[in-house]
């Protein structure tokens, strides 16, 4: 019989969806020595609180975060509210000595993410960021691939996250299902939202940035602010593109924007080595597309393997070959992979502290944009 | 606060699991009357049954299926054993007034599909088969698109469903796992498991099918049988394929095999019309192609349409526009639809009746092959 | 310094047009013994022939076929007319000992083709038929793949050719650029005109095809004939589809259709062995899709060669790695092998009577869609 | 009758067989008033010269360019040799008052550039440089589309040429065939070689850059000198990237190494404006990539156009739907278009002065590569 692990969400939003998600279904796939509970959950506003429990069967709502952090019966806060709330839950929630998942990016800034981080490791507490992408099967595969060290040195780096749906001035920007638009809640435009996303799977696959020169634009200048009302100019990064170097003398190349008309949610990064090339994209994450050199040279070409394999990362637990899994399984996997590693009292990855590191190529990105200058990160 | 739909389940291979996860995960997205209840699982292997019911929840374990489906406490007994248990689960449940949710195929031959209709329209309880590949939102949005009007004369269906799983000679059939081999307990091969599947599809988005000319194909003619031990002639169809006309004046042609190297589950089908032509493959299953002849001639080309948005069939429901869902999803939107009409007390499609009509087709594909002409349907 | 070919066309049409651009650029990118000199030119509408001439740089324009087949200062006939006067004229190049090469396909019918073969034949002159995809450099290179062994048995083969440019009813039959809808001038409909290229490369590449079941198809009953100006029965096949044995055992599935709404010229083949598949598609014509089974299995999937490199058939004689050629080149390929086997006193394959053979499996398939019987080839 | 435009070639490598394969070709195609005449090639290896002359059909062989370019029987020079020779040949060649084509890029950088321009404006001679991608039928269609003004503000372009030729570190650099690894004879590595293309597509589409910051790397820093036997520093860059703005407010991004892995040729471009966006790949490069927001909501896609009617750029010209022309039929429509320019009198783009400006831009992302700063054009 599994252990609870008793879970207390904060927030309700996207992201409270798709983490529920998670903690439900895993145990149906999974045979893991801890199995989540979906215990209390709490957020700004009540009726949308107790009807998202109501929804997903959590057993109560609190009526404010700080109640939440403390109660004794919650071993696990997951963080999911807007980015200027998730330091001080996270450094209130630690001194509680509960384990903690975050949703990314994890802080405003890096400064911020410092205290961060010394609050959680000063606790000792299990803590989580929930950069997902690493856990669809195809990218974890990609990183089998590359851990096997057979792509020899590696040249190249590229990734872009590339989207369309603030193109319309007429979107207004801030409050329910805008806050990604108000640099006071989000930190930053598309640099924290989509970038980091790009940034946390490139350390995590090709290792760290040394230098960033970065080039960042906001289309439109103004729009109306949902809470106020009033036209206000807009202080997010609309778009966001950086050269790089890596610390494993490869040369990276990374693009996002909102302003891409006809990518929905287009997630791509691709891989040169000495030996081989690999390629991925979220519109079809259930891919990878592979380039082995040491093929015969007349039969060599980009491989598109459909990565639904029981011998292919978590693909064991799901249905038979050919039958594709989708975004949300990421989460799944996320949580599976947290709860192994808090049954056997190890980091589970990406920590607040391997989040971190992403959220300062970031603000070196950010800073970049701004002084059109190379930035050491 | 949603009335309760009691399951009785049989059966706990890969369908049962695909159901089970349906149920449990319907109301989670959906906003129904009904909310399914995993009251109950019989089976064969008490302790496999037992385990299954552990993992999924169900609340109890039958000893035998002739209990469940007479048990009070059931409203819904969900067939989901090899294809030659299904009629005399069926014709039993239908005595006791339950609700049946039957796997695909129907039956093992026509007769025994008309015994079916006959003993389930006779109790006039609600009924279903599983044949899900409808509610992938692709698939349906195909459908919406085809009933608009907008495609004109049709002149042309053609589908195949390729897989390679059963090309070694040393693959044994018959037992656990590979029934679907043994013609006892299949009623046939890939006619009954993968065409069925594909004339489903096609009636539903095509119409009636008149007569069919069908070549048919076993490679591997004996195999090691796991319950016996011993080698024996293997008597279902490894491929079939068939030409058919459908009663709207357009040709068929289909393919099913699963000897073609390369292909897991491609399953895939176009639609070829005046105006317009569609096109899917399971392999990238959110994905629609259309071709529109409305479009100025220099601009006319495929569009690959990422079926992902809210306004395509049951993807408000989900994530945001961009991120896929899989295979298992369409369980759940079978779940979803069977409550719907069962909250109406309207027929819920396909039906046995619906189901019989893919069965008529199947029967006369078997024989078109056997006999060497062509058969009216 | 290379010999002169002096080469004889009789038609001006689109194929007078691929096959003289064949023949002017071959020297420029082979090294051969023979060089093709364009010396005359015959057709029925002189003013056109002369038009032709000029534009290509024939050496003269002849009034008629007769006097091109006869005049001593002509090597090889090139048959570039309607179907129906293929046979006459070969026949009559025969006697004057002229190496002929024939448009596709050979003739109206078996027993027509079966008096050519035997008239060539009987003369002993070089000759070959112009089924020109066997020189696609992916296809060529297919055919290497097969030839190899490495794929095993083989289970499956499938081919399509699809367009959709007779779809409206207002297009009239027969006539310049139209006689491909009157069946007295081409023999039949899609059969002879796009099935044979898919037959002529099954048999290349599959080996024999032993018997059929044929579906086929007149969709617009009645036309316009642009000769008579009168509305007339239409009496080709639209459509035309069968199903197939081979001598190796494998089974075959063959469409094509001029009704494929959104398919200009859509040529695919799939072969699928034990351990390997191919497939193939004239409308990105410079690759070849691989799969190998004996890849890692998790490493498995279909491969995109881009088939432009020094290593894959003719590619040396062209640019370098990455940049295309197109449909023409494959024309330029047959000039080259032919020009090389007339030097070696080999056979060019298509010969005449490799032709026959796919006019065999045409006539069977016609007769097989006619009777609604299988019929041997 | 049309009149002869005689042609003096200068050099006899992959550009001059592309050139005079454009020559040779285009009356078969086109109908011009000027036809071009193969009357002399001139080069530093006298044999190979002749035997290039021999093989396309040149008149005659001088024994140096400067011969060439005075001799009174040629009207236009086309110099085909390596950069570092471009400016020399041309500037004697417009003294000489002959129509100029001249090999891109224009010239080893910006200073020498703006004395070519100033040299052929002085003498008014028909001149151009052979960007030929924007002569590929697609590209130029993408043109077309963006001409129109359907696309509304542009909001991003991007564009990359990747190759992967030069990653052994065993290849040497200097001489035949590899004066491209040689920054004495080539000027720079990629980015005059590879992203200069891209840069005269972008600036042909999308308009003036402003400024610009790039990386650029060396990854093999020594290579044996062919012409020394030497091991000597590479000086060339192996691999540049950089972001800029366009004059119209759009943002860029440019990246071309030779040490991508799996891709020979990959030259693509995406650009994202409010209404449409469209992207296109040498790699099948008779297709253009269309999304056009002005679908309905639900069949909104990226639409492949399969860019080979007659109603697109040059199709007219070639063969029937669905038939693709290569990488070399640029050559053959830039040669057509000169020609048209030619006999009107008008400029035939890009000409030096277009050209100038993308030497601009290179020249202003090689300071920024190793300035590390941003850099105006």
């Amino acid at each position: 019989m599994a252990k609870p692990l008793r879970i207390g969400m904060i927030g309700y939003g996207f992201m409270g969806r798709a983490h529920s998600n998670g903690y439900k279904r895993v145990s149906d796939f999974f045979d893991l020595e801890y199995t989540p509970v979906l215990q209390a959950v709490a957020a700004r506003d009540p009726a949308k609180a107790k009807e998202f429990a109501d929804r997903w069967g959590y057993g109560r709502v609190e009526s404010d975060w700080q109640k939440l952090v403390a109660a004794p019966d919650i071993d696990a806060i997951d963080i999911c509210t807007p980015n200027n709330l998730h330091a001080e839950i996270a450094i209130e929630a630690a001194k509680h000595g509960k384990a903690i998942l975050c949703e990314k990016p994890l802080s405003m800034d890096t400064s911020e993410g410092e205290r961060m981080v010394a609050a959680i490791e000063k606790a000792g507490v299990p803590n989580m960021v929930w950069y997902n992408y690493r856990r669809i099967p195809a990218v974890t595969f990609a990183k089998q691939i590359i851990d096997s060290g057979q792509m020899g040195r590696i040249f190249h780096y590229r990734a872009n996250f590339l989207q369309d749906w603030t193109i319309s001035a007429d979107l207004p920007q801030g409050g329910a299902g805008l806050w990604r638009l108000d640099a006071k809640a989000a930190g930053s435009g598309v640099t924290g939202d989509l970038l980091a996303h790009c940034i946390d799977t490139a350390i995590w696959l090709n290792g760290s940035v040394t230098d960033v020169t970065a080039m960042t634009e906001t289309f439109v200048k103004e729009r109306q602010h949902q809470l106020t009302g009033q036209r206000e100019p807009v202080t997010i990064d609309d778009a966001c593109s950086f050269l790089c170097h890596f610390q494993n003398g490869s040369l990276g190349l990374f693009e996002s924007t909102r302003y891409a008309r006809g990518h929905k949610a287009l997630y791509t990064f691709e891989i040169n080595g000495e030996n081989m090339s690999l390629k991925w994209d979220l519109h079809d994450l259930h891919r990878l597309q592979v380039f082995d050199y040491k093929d015969a040279g007349n039969m060599r070409g980009w491989k598109s393997i459909h990565v639904t394999d029981g011998d292919h990362p978590y693909m064991d637990k799901w249905w038979v070959p050919g039958l594709a899994i989708g975004y949300e399984h990421s989460f799944v996997h996320q949580v599976a992979d947290f709860l192994e590693a808090y049954a056997k009292k190890q980091p589970a990855h990406p920590t607040f502290r391997d989040a971190l590191e992403t959220q300062r190529v970031c603000d070196a990105v950010l800073l970049s944009g701004k002084s059109h200058q190379w930035v050491n990160v």
